[in-house]
């Protein structure tokens, strides 16, 4: 399946020939060391000899980002984004250089290239830009020349040269958009983990590897606390359907492919469970049933740069309705004082919340067509005594919120009831967890 | 004399109106800490609330450049030369960043910049390279916008994009070609000395800091061991005739201006007093006196990469001759064994050397016309019992080696002679020395 490729999956752009081209992405962690990077350095050869052309997208050493960020701090407690892009861009230098070191010192020739030296335009929203073009004429070049090519993730630069970065896990974005401005073969994103897994092993020990996902199922499960993929990488995949994998820096194994729903797999029902302990539910109880009531109560939280995840208002009997939303819990003692403050001007009864719950999701694109899984859920649940105090639901996502102590019973619930074991998995899987 | 420029000396380019443009250029120990960057930034803006345009050159924090040489060295105890350059950029892109920061705190304006991104290009040559060409166009818009603009020095581009860097005391150049691409009214060198001084005040007490010296003077100051300046950076500013001034960063005395001899200034005979303790003292002796010895002599020499500095033969008596040169101590084992290698096939009697010996120079552009000068420094020598080993003479230079021994009572003779003497000058003099 990996590799050299020759599974005639339809052609792409062919840089060097009829050489596939491999877009692979290290993280901080893969490169946190002289010895690391090394390691790195053998797996890319490996690609290489294995018949590739190869285009690496390296982060910064893990820790530099936050040294050089205290470092601007000691400057000026808030400093200004500009001058921090220029800071933390060096992190990435440093490690596109001493890979290109490693590789040449293993006997390939290699080139490494900053953000802006490869081109990437972005906007000019220091701290968070976001991509705009490439033109990564060079690395064509670099390619035709069987180089390795080696180049700094989680930056570029605007229309005026400035330099730029993408946010933390930008680096993910740039493998991406690289790979689909280049048209390569594959995206490979190295990290811990080796793939995407049904449900987070250690809360379920029976959870499996995936060695499918769809873009879309992909895309529920990062933002919901799987936090392998930044989301933003994974919506540029879908974009430009870039064929992404999520392989481990630290063993050989196939990772988990992320797949476009037009190449026509059989889909299975649910792909996987996802859970959030980081929200908090906020409730306003008897507040009058009257148009504009859910604006007049979120307005003022959406002011105070509070993110709402989930919101639910239940039919009104006798006039009055309560209104629920979660947010997350660093959030949630703001939100309860703005709440306490409009609580007469609502005319509401009482304002009320916990922080003791837990959101808890089904993904799967195949629930699309299938009306029985939210009743196949609620029963999972309802047979193991957990009571779910919030439902919404997605095309492809139901999320429901519970007490948070049944998180565990609740995943290995919904685990079995849709048939996601691995019977043959061990109990212990420390260290790969999806969370 | 300095700070806002009312001195009537020729109009150079006007960036803004009729605002004069400094350049101004701090090393390594005066951006070493936070501190020290925000003393920098005082300096920076107490120049530009005095009426002037402000460009501000600097280099990397005092050892972050050994720190990424060592990480570096620890992948490739020989890194390839253009990742290395990629790497030690960052030293000067993390101060600019932290400048300007700065800068902004204190409520001024600014920009930073790379040196790519403000167009310095060089050669290719990846550790050394030389500036071909700035198109500074962005910095002359910066300040046109009011804004102190600060540069990273050291580093450049070539044609390909690839980051160069210029070698050890690079910002110095750096500074000088901004301030000639510019057409800057005065480029000012911060140092941890006030100045250049006659001789090195903590060989006599009575050296005087000059308020001018001459670019070929400062030349061969710098070259015999003065080490205020780059020698490269000199001789830049020589070519575009940039009108120079070393400063002290710790204090607000005026410095030392560099001139140019068409400013037809009246020229004192001697400027100043330089010496070098680093060299040792080879010699041929009785070696026959036949066409190509010198080359013989000197060729294995050279080929062994080691510099020479003095040369002296004398004319021979009998067919035999002695040949006499000087190398950085730290050649001296290594060329002695040469030299004896050789010294059978060369027919000579004998090879000598001697590390205990010292070379003394008196500069000054004024002895072009004056005969006596080197008569005058032989008597003064010969009156203190001091011999004279070797003599080397170039048209605003005499050198001779003596006996280490006689350094500080041949700076002093030599200094009373040629008139150079401070007679207020204190005698202790610590922490000032031009060494």
């Amino acid at each position: 399946m990996h590799g050299a490729r020759g599974d005639g999956r339809g052609t792409r752009k062919q840089v060097n020939g009829l050489m596939p081209l491999i877009v692979q992405k290290y993280g901080g962690t893969s490169v946190g060391s002289i010895e690391r990077i090394e390691d790195v350095a053998r797996k890319v050869i490996k690609t290489k000899e294995a018949g590739n052309n190869v285009v690496v997208v390296v982060s910064a050493m893990s820790g530099e980002t936050n040294r050089l960020t205290e470092l601007a701090k000691q400057m000026n407690p808030n400093p200004p984004a500009r001058e921090l892009d220029m800071m933390l861009s060096t992190g990435e230098q440093v490690t596109i250089a001493l890979l290109a070191m490693a590789i040449e010192k293993q006997g390939h020739a290699a080139r490494c290239y900053t953000g802006a030296q490869v081109r990437i335009l972005t906007d000019s929203v220091h701290s968070k830009a976001r991509i705009q073009e490439i033109d990564a004429k060079v690395v064509t070049e670099d390619l035709k020349e069987g180089r390795i090519v080696v180049v700094a993730g989680f930056q570029g630069m605007d229309s005026s040269g400035a330099i730029t970065t993408l946010g933390r896990g930008g680096s993910d974005t740039t493998a991406v958009a690289l790979a689909a401005a280049l048209g390569a073969d594959e995206c490979e994103i190295y990290t811990d983990v080796d793939g995407v897994y049904t449900t987070d092993p250690r809360v379920a020990s029976k959870a499996r590897r995936l060695d499918r996902i769809t873009f879309e199922e992909m895309l529920e499960m990062a933002s919901l606390g799987s936090k392998i993929l930044q989301i933003r990488a994974v919506e540029f995949a879908g974009k430009y359907h870039v064929p992404l994998r999520v392989r481990s820096t630290f063993d050989d194994g196939p990772g988990t492919l992320i797949t476009y729903e037009d190449e026509n797999m059989e889909e299975p029902l649910i792909s996987g469970i996802a859970f959030n302990r980081d929200e908090a539910k906020l409730t306003v109880l008897g507040v009058p049933d009257q148009p504009g009531i859910a604006g007049r109560i979120l307005g003022p939280v959406s002011e105070a740069n509070i993110e709402v995840d989930m919101i639910v208002q239940n039919i009104s009997q006798s006039g009055l309705t309560d209104f629920t939303f979660t947010v997350h819990r660093n959030d949630y003692e703001k939100t309860l004082k703005i709440l306490q403050g409009i609580n007469d001007e609502l005319g509401a009864r009482e304002v009320y919340g916990d922080t003791k719950i837990v959101k808890l999701s089904l993904v799967g694109v195949g629930m699309r067509s299938h009306a029985g899984v939210a009743s196949t859920m609620f029963e999972a649940l309802a047979k193991e005594g957990i009571n779910i105090q919030m439902i919404s639901t997605s095309e492809i996502k139901i999320s429901v919120v519970i007490d948070e102590k049944y998180l565990e019973l609740g995943v290995r619930a919904l685990h079995t009831a849709f048939e996601l074991d691995d019977e043959d998995a061990q109990v212990s899987i420390e260290g790969k967890s999806s969370d």
